[in-house]
């Protein structure tokens, strides 16, 4: 494939990004995945399998649910969802998740995220055992991962580690600016592209990385972009990344997904990229949707297997 | 005190940087730590107690150990050191610690890194009880640290914020670098200056933050720091900061720690910045030795007495 050192051989020319096509690689990582479970299969084991739990009624938690769902049967998981009224005690929903972790027969748990009410999402993270927590949220996972061990990496951060390896961009030396400081998306995305390749966890990337978020000053927000050999941005604020901010050449990964009215009243999904002008300066390029959101699902998948694995080990 | 937006009001001019006394910071914090600590054990509760494992002869680590207990006797902190031959079996450490856990008078427990021979380092920081942990090394307070959660804060990390804090350096939207990436020092420090200020630890920083290491390369290195209000800098290379990297008015963090021999034979310890020329710049400096390093024990000592408020307050 073609990287950005390729590009910025080619002088000042304006040639389109590259487009890093998140649904074919989801695809094409999904048809890896049902190779390998229906091996581990193969081996004498059950199928690995994922429960969902959903409580309440917001439709787009159902739709994401649905699709994880889907993508988990048509890579051979045993995937079914647990759907709860938005009535649910933290209680309740907390002896739920106690029972999935003490049934041999679930490898991975999932809580779709926001809870409703008032509920203590960080202590209900924290209940998913941590050896069945695929989402990577449980704060021993998040330890692991800050100190480079292997761990369940949250799927957004892994897809986006899995896009700049599968593209082959180089990280090792290289300037990286991450957008947004969440702790499931930004944060490990940063701790990953900053730590030491050699470490357990082989997910370090060896790359020079800044953090920026809502308080820096837009000028320096381009100051740091306009050095960047890779920018990911996860913020949720369409257009934020402008073509004056982008050095020739660079890879940009949009994590970002926002529901806009276009002025033919017509509502679309965006990224936090000026995506047509964007892409005629940078050398690669997620779109939105289709970037990283399909490869978030994969992800999941991946996740859920090395649970199963690891649980089969163990017994 | 005299922040580096006053040195930027005098233009030009050379002036010397303001001095940050660790020394005598740290003894301002030891001074109020041990009104504190009186004030507890006037409420009736028996003194804080810290226990100070160590293993082997490493004469550094002594010294290092030796300090601490003598900080802690000194605010009022019932410390002593448990002293181990080299030839003590991992599992005989574990055995140690474990009983240490269980003992309701022993609030902190402490193991002098780095542990001689082929013990399993990760592995005895987690069998440390996470609510006696003063050191903050187990996963589970770095799972915290790294969610914005209240924990304990590696003491060098929290020497380096309490210094900040104290001297009124302003971080907020700043640019801030850290040179050096380790798990107790570098990582620690940049999590809690690009963090929300507004979470849970208090301790976000909220500062735009960039992670240079030993693969940065030297100009883009000299490149960030030029535009840092703010440099922290824990590699152990002498002089890798130089005068040139220098934005005119910075505050200059220095962890660094080396034992050099000097032209006349002698040996000194320096830290990684070119003190000399970089205190004719910068805005602020802390010096090699007498900057960070008492900061760091009084910071045990704080992290000592919360552990004992904590568990008080649980039994």
């Amino acid at each position: 494939m073609r990287s950005h050192t390729y590009y910025e051989s080619m002088g000042a020319a304006r040639i389109m990004a590259q487009i890093i096509d998140g649904k074919a690689l989801a695809k094409e990582i999904k048809d890896e995945l049902k190779t390998k479970i229906q091996s581990y299969i193969n081996l004498g084991n059950r199928a690995p399998s994922l429960r969902c739990i959903i409580v309440g009624e917001d439709p787009a938690s159902h739709t994401y649910v649905r699709n994880k769902i889907q993508a988990a049967i048509d890579v051979g998981i045993d995937a079914t969802t647990l759907k709860y009224d938005a009535t649910l005690s933290e209680d309740e929903l907390i002896a739920a998740i106690n029972s999935l972790n003490t049934d041999n027969n679930v490898d991975g748990i999932l809580v779709q995220l926001p809870l409703p009410g008032k509920m203590d999402e960080r202590k209900v993270c924290n209940t998913v055992a941590p050896e069945k927590d695929v989402d990577g949220f449980h704060i021993t996972n998040v330890g692991q991962l800050c100190l480079d061990m292997p761990t369940f990496v949250p799927a957004t951060a892994l897809a986006v580690v899995e896009i700049l390896k599968r593209y082959k961009i180089d990280t090792f030396g290289r300037n990286a600016v991450v957008v947004g400081r969440s702790k499931n998306v930004g944060m490990p995305i940063a701790m990953m592209l900053h730590s030491d390749g050699k470490h357990d966890s082989k997910l370090g990337m060896d790359a020079t990385v800044t953090v920026c978020h809502r308080y820096t000053p837009a000028e320096q927000l381009e100051f740091f972009c306009r050095n960047a050999d890779i920018i990911i941005t996860a913020t949720g604020v369409p257009k934020l990344i402008k073509a004056t901010m982008i050095k020739p050449g660079a890879t940009i990964i949009d994590v970002g997904i926002t529901r806009i009215t276009d002025e033919q009243g017509k509502t679309k999904l965006v990224g936090d990229v000026d995506y047509e002008e964007v892409s005629k300066i940078a050398g690669a390029i997620t779109p939105v949707p289709g970037g990283v959101g399909p490869m978030t699902v994969a992800m999941l998948m991946h996740n859920t297997l090395q649970a199963a694995q690891r649980l089969a080990r163990k017994n």
